[in-house]
């Protein structure tokens, strides 16, 4: 296996997959965990918060506040089976930032928000283009299956 | 909705999962997820290390060497659903270690293996009470769901 093919074949695993968990860690430096949607443009992933604030859970707003405090992070797309020799996973490291509408990083939100919509078709009618965006800059990957 | 009904719909959830995500800090302080196997008790977490050394990932053998660093950990068991009106989790935070088959420990981790080759058949042809056990003291749990 060539490491081209390696790439292109985590970057299936990744496409072909709708969530991620994303681990983060709050200002005392307790990891936590949520389940996201994203997309993959090839460098960077995304994710959106489309939840209206009255409605966001507690969770999901500490996510953010956690990335303002500590950028690092780890996302996990697996695969589970019942029979354990079909195992997989891509593990991503990276750093995360938030990017707003309007804001300097304006033309890739309304980028990441054309791509989340492209894959997503629950964002189509969600106004995610008037809320922050999880970038994240990937520091490494990692493609692990119990195949070997 | 009572406390005592939260926390039985709480324990289901979990018991009618089969794989969860655990979000561990290395020495550095940065987070990392692992999809995990687990058996809940109603008070504590536990996961086996069945792979042999020898053939253990590199992820796996981190979250080991990261638990000994920091036992701080977090849990996210969820279900995703294209119909985003059914999406829901239970975010569980707690304290990690590890606990070693004839040890100080050695009853509990006789429970442990016991109780994990019940809830997975996978491990009843699988060494793993000859290895060591990720034991998870919860601290909080959560539960959400998109329905509200």
């Amino acid at each position: 296996m060539t490491s081209q093919e390696a790439d292109e074949r985590t970057r299936q695993f990744i496409d072909s997959h709708r969530v991620a968990r994303l681990a983060t860690v709050d200002a005392s430096g307790h990891p936590t965990v949520v389940p996201i949607c994203y997309v993959f443009d090839g460098g960077r992933f995304y994710s959106a918060i489309d939840e209206k604030p009255k409605t966001v859970s507690a969770d999901r707003l500490k996510r953010l506040m956690n990335l303002a405090v500590d950028p690092r992070i780890s996302l996990v797309i697996d695969d589970y089976s019942e029979d354990w020799t079909q195992l997989g996973y891509v593990l991503v490291r990276g750093r995360a930032d938030v990017i707003e509408p309007g804001g300097r990083d304006a033309k890739e939100h309304s980028k990441a928000v054309e791509l989340l919509r492209e894959r997503y078709s629950q964002y189509r009618t969600k106004a995610i283009d008037r809320r922050p965006i999880i970038r994240i800059e990937v520091t490494r990957v990692r493609r692990w299956t119990s195949k070997g």
